[in-house]
C-alpha cells in the first residue's frame, strides 16, 4: 500500500466546467434522481438515465403520476452522483466524502414514434451494453406504454470531491489516522431467472458486464 | 452457480409499508437526494443522510445556499435509493433494475446547541462507525459552521425491485437468456494521507469497514 509523494492532489472539492467530466459521470451513472414540482410539493423521483449525445434520456410507464407530470415539460432539475469513497480526516469536521455530482437544470421533452423507438435502444444499451442486438425488437404495445425522456444538457453544474483530508497542523501532528476509502461497486454472479430454458448460455452482454465499473 | 426453485420469488415491484425495511435502507445508504424549491423551480441536493430513530439527520455548510433553503424549513421530498442489481429479462420491455427506494415528505427542523453536537456525533459515527472515539471533538468554531437537519419520518413510501424477470410465455420459450446480475459495492484499499505521520497504524474504524456492505 503505497501513496507516492507526486500523486496529484486534487484540491478537496471544486466545481468542474469539463464537459468531458460531466460525460463520463453522466455516461457511467445508472440512476439519476429528477426533481419536479408536484401541486406545489417537491418529489425527488430515481430513474434510470443514459446520456445520447447533448442529452439525457430517461423512461418509464405510462402509469406513473410524477413521470407523466415530468413528461409534461415542467421544470426540473436532474442530480446524478456517483459516490467514490470515504474521507477519513483527523476531525468529524474534515470527515467527508468523494463524490461527483451533476446538477442538470430544464425541461424534458417527450420523444413518439420512431424517435421514441430508436431512443430506447440507446436507453436499453446504455444500461445493458450490447443487450439491444441479443433481443427481439419491442413491440408497438410496448412502445405505448413507455413514457420517452429527453433533458438537454444545457444548463449544468458538475462537482467533484476527489482530495485528500485537509488537516490544519495541530491536528496533523495528533495521533489520528488520515486517508480515504475508495468504494467499489462490481457485478456479481449472473443468476439465471428460475424459469430459463435449458441450454441456454450465457450471453455476450452479460459476460462484458464483469469488466465494468459502477459508480456508488 | 444454483438457483433453486424453492426460492422466494418476490413481486418485481412493490410497494412496501415496514418500516424494518426502511430503517435497513436508510441505515445502509450513504448518500439521500434531498427535493426543494427555490425561486419557484425544483432542485435536488445530494447529502449524507444518517437514521437517528424516527428521524434522518442530514449535515451541510451554512455557505451552502440549497441547504440553507432546506433549514428553513421549506417543504423537502428526501429521496433514498440503493441500486441493487441489473435484470436481464428477454425483452427490452421487461428488462429492469433491482432497487430499494425510499421517499420521505416533511420539513427539516434545524437543531442547535447540544443537540446539533450530539446529532453531529451520530452522523459521523453512522457514516464511519467507530469514528467518533478516535476524533478529538468538534471545537465551538466548527459547530458553527455547520447546519445540522433533522427530517421526521412521519410521511414515506417505499419501493423495492427484487424480483425475477416476468417474462410471457412467447419469450420464455424464445432463445435469450434471462436473469439477474447483482450489483455490490465494498470498500477497496485503505489509502493513506500523504501526509500521514509515521507509525499511525490503519484505526478500527477503517478496518472494520472491510466486512461493510453498501448500497450501490
Amino acid at each position: 500500500m503505497t501513496t507516492p509523494r507526486t500523486e496529484i492532489t486534487r484540491l478537496r472539492e471544486k466545481a468542474s466546467t469539463d464537459r468531458a467530466e460531466l460525460d463520463r459521470l453522466l455516461d457511467t451513472a445508472i440512476v439519476g434522481h429528477f426533481g419536479v414540482i408536484d401541486h406545489g410539493h417537491p418529489v425527488v423521483v430515481p430513474t434510470a438515465v443514459v446520456r445520447d449525445g447533448d442529452r439525457v434520456l430517461a423512461h418509464g410507464s405510462t402509469g406513473s403520476r410524477w413521470m407523466r407530470r415530468i413528461a409534461e415539460g415542467a421544470p426540473v432539475c436532474l442530480t446524478v452522483t456517483a459516490l467514490d469513497g470515504l474521507v477519513f480526516a483527523r476531525s468529524a469536521f474534515e470527515s467527508s466524502l468523494h463524490y461527483r455530482s451533476a446538477v442538470l437544470f430544464g425541461r424534458c421533452t417527450t420523444l413518439t414514434g420512431n424517435e421514441a423507438a430508436r431512443a430506447l435502444d440507446v436507453v436499453t444499451d446504455g444500461l445493458f451494453p450490447g443487450r439491444v442486438a441479443e433481443l427481439r425488437r419491442p413491440e408497438p404495445r410496448e412502445l405505448a406504454a413507455t413514457l420517452v425522456l429527453a433533458l438537454p444538457i444545457e444548463r449544468w453544474s458538475l462537482k467533484v470531491s476527489a482530495g485528500w483530508p485537509d488537516d490544519p497542523d495541530d491536528d496533523i501532528s495528533g495521533d489520528a489516522w488520515a486517508g480515504v476509502v475508495p468504494l467499489v461497486t462490481t457485478p456479481g454472479e449472473p443468476r439465471p431467472a428460475p424459469d430459463l430454458r435449458a441450454g441456454i448460455a450465457v450471453p455476450e452482454s452479460v459476460r462484458r458486464l464483469g469488466g465494468r465499473r459502477f459508480p456508488s
